[in-house]
């Protein structure tokens, strides 16, 4: 029997999603097949939509395993919850067909990268936004993003160890927008390359604070040189907010 | 001279505002006079406008020091913000008259309670926010927050161990509303007692949750008992957002 469970963390006291042979690092993967092991009485295996960094958020991650055990999806929910730390927690639980797959069975992906946009540093932001103390325009980043929606070959924003057969990825919106203090970046796509979004949002605030022109974000697409490209922002401004499936699988669309 | 200051903490990890002689804890008032210190370059006292407890945020805290020491506002921004750890910030600096006092010269006081109202817990929210898991109505803890607004004795929704001399205060407004799965629970009055707020917010969700009716608010605040009242709101929910003083002191607005 398989099962999907909707997942939420604070990434700042984890080590990224994926554990590592021979790693005593405390990821996201491990600490919930330990907890999920304990409610299921057997070892469970989980695997994931989105792998995430160290320090990365999480509040629509999607995870699948399969199980002998026999739980009602209450069950599975306070239990596991009751194991997790209060770093993270279950969401939500649904029985799902033997085909579904957290990972291959997304059609898209849905991040938001937050930006606090102000002179003084922020206590209650420090691990939740990228603290950016000079001006951004984010109407000149708006008109950069523009160019890298559609279907492209994201070479350029790819990360150094990035592991994808292709670097070909398809945006579906690229949103940027202030909030008084806060400019907010959302962005869906059918799957991104590693740090992907975060070498995006280094392109985009580089443009946002006049070093670079609109046209760069496009002009580091096309030459697919990741050494062109800006910084990469760092991971607490960066949370995983949805992944989509196909309808008949059933799962919570909120 | 005398210096004003606008100050942000995320609460989670200090033993409150106030260093109680003989305790090592770790204070605001502590944690803030050691950082302002080594700027002046003498011993410096803060007072501050609102005396918060464990747990409790601030993003609008505001103090006073005296100083003989000439520093530019930037030197003591940037300065204190240096000494500062990651969990506390100045926002703003500003030279007052020497009759300004941070607590005395306050006009009003204005705090946000946040609840998360949803059935699984929130690892992004835990220290931000008080879960509660069952329904509440928060149509119903508005009509009963109307009751509280304006002048009243406030005995009943006093803490033990509060020391002001008078329980009366004036609730300028109390207002109750949604967004998704929070309920934002915004008050400012001229002063509040010891955790009068954290005690309305109690009486308050035991009214949204059907537990008693709109009136009991009321009916709490005639009989002036405290033991009558329902439960203290937890510290995490609970943000100082803004102090406002007399407009003749130039202290940012926002």
């Amino acid at each position: 029997m398989r099962i999907a469970m909707g997942i939420e963390y604070d990434g700042t006291n984890f080590h990224g999603w994926q554990t590592q042979a021979g790693s005593a690092a405390r990821t996201v993967q491990f600490i919930l097949e330990t907890a999920i092991s304990k409610v299921a009485n057997h070892a469970v295996t989980v695997h994931c939509a989105g792998r995430t960094d160290a320090g990365v958020h999480a509040i629509g991650q999607v995870i699948h395993f399969n199980t002998t055990a026999t739980r009602t999806l209450r069950s599975w929910l306070l239990g596991s919850n009751t194991n997790l730390p209060s770093d993270i927690n279950l969401n939500w639980v649904h029985n799902v067909a033997n085909d579904f797959h957290a990972r291959f069975s997304a059609t898209s992906r849905n991040y938001r990268y937050t930006i606090l946009n102000r002179p003084a540093r922020s206590a209650l932001e420090r691990s939740r936004a990228w603290w950016i103390y000079y001006p951004l325009n984010e109407t000149n980043m708006q008109a950069a993003a523009i160019d890298l929606i559609g279907t492209h070959d994201f070479s350029a924003y790819r990360g150094a160890g990035c592991q994808a057969q292709s670097p070909l990825r398809t945006i579906n919106y690229l949103k940027i927008y202030r909030q008084h203090e806060f400019i907010y970046i959302d962005i869906g796509a059918n799957g991104f390359l590693y740090q992907m979004v975060r070498n995006i949002v280094g392109v985009l605030t580089t443009i946002g604070r006049g070093d670079k022109p609109v046209n760069w974000a496009k002009e580091v697409l096309c030459l697919k040189n990741r050494t062109l490209a800006g910084v990469t922002a760092p991971p607490q401004g960066l949370c995983l907010i949805k992944i989509d499936y196909p309808y008949h699988f059933g799962l919570p669309t909120t």
